[in-house]
């Protein structure tokens, strides 16, 4: 998988993308992940990008020229399966949308900055929108950083087994059972016989029984969609 | 407000903690971030901090003994109003939470990896545990990240007039307006008319009305918080 990322913070994202399993992914080949500064496609020598409202109103607004002038660049290089802009009112990322984005062989992600971007790059130019949550952030660079991770740990061969996606939370509409390890007995708080037990079965009956038990009590909305 | 952050990769929270408004906050003395290796606190001279689950099953646990030697040692040097576990069995962050979170003087957060952190000590030290949507990262800095940036930006004094929070998204339970700038046409999309009036009224009113049709439309359940 190819992304593009268009900002004006590119420094911003240096460190998410180049540690851990974004690293890893990379060193594999499995993912690359450039940054653009949007500056590059300023309307003037100050590296303008954004101007004041119409209509007034504390907040600059990204401009449509130098948008469109990176987009369309971009696009020379490379076919996008999907344009998508980082906005809190976007459609809401959840785990389901991570694995249908994680098919995609090139996406380009806008970040938005300040009051975010013109209106009509949004009507034009963007396929999809994208929110990681009801919360504001600074600006889209760290929505970004968490739609490539929670993107790119998807893709064949980039988790090896000790990190496996299979049995984390949301993928089958459960939360992931209590962890524990060694040692047995810490301060006087034990780990639950069963999982000494050495018995598969019953262990695999008690984490389920346990994803179950959470689910329902943290997140019935979550639990019903298990149920369907 | 000051933050701790505990986590085995203190290097991936470098560049976001280091920019834009997150770096303003910390300029102005607003905000302090300190970011901690866990595995100062390793059990062992090869700087384990994890091990095998027990129960058997792919993926390492972050273990107790590291954890709380690291939590008692930082709560020596200060009270924390909230030491919180980023997980994604958590209660999902929002913009409510944020406001709130966003009084507190002193902040813990700890951060998952692997499959994350043994159970016990979810029951006995962490007293807020919280998710920033319904996927899975590689690990909890991404997630700690977000949440500093969506709780520092709050802080009074941290935003300037430009950048203010009031009109942003989810204030009033209310998605933002469409925002546009120069030029008032651009490739024959034109600025919609009642934003180059001049009229205050009218263009706060066509803004609210946006902001409610936006709302209805794409956040029905929203929508439906503002209406109470």
């Amino acid at each position: 998988m190819h992304v593009d990322i268009i900002t004006v913070l590119p420094e911003l994202l240096n460190s998410p993308l180049s540690h851990s399993i974004m690293k890893r992914a990379q060193d594999k080949g499995l993912l690359t992940v450039n940054t653009h500064n949007l500056r590059q496609w300023a309307v003037n020598e100050y590296g303008q990008v954004d101007d004041y409202q119409y209509g007034g109103g504390a907040g600059m607004v990204m401009m449509c020229e130098p948008l469109v002038n990176a987009i369309e660049s971009l696009q020379k290089e490379r076919k996008y399966d999907e344009i998508i802009y980082l906005t809190p009112d976007g459609k809401t990322l959840d785990q389901q949308m991570a694995n249908q984005l994680s098919l995609n062989e090139n996406l380009l992600l806008i970040c938005g900055h300040y009051k975010g971007i013109d209106e009509r790059i949004r009507e034009h130019y963007i396929t999809k929108e994208v929110s990681i949550g009801d919360y504001v952030l600074s600006g889209g660079e760290l929505a970004a950083a968490v739609l490539v991770d929670a993107i790119g740990r998807l893709l064949p061969g980039v988790l090896n087994d000790e990190t496996s996606a299979l049995t984390d939370s949301f993928q089958d509409h459960l939360l992931a059972p209590p962890v524990y390890t060694r040692p047995a007995e810490y301060k006087g708080w034990k780990v639950p016989d069963v999982l000494l037990s050495g018995d598969p079965k019953k262990i695999d009956d008690w984490r389920h029984e346990m994803a179950i038990d959470r689910t329902r009590q943290r997140r019935p909305d979550i639990y019903k969609k298990h149920e369907e």
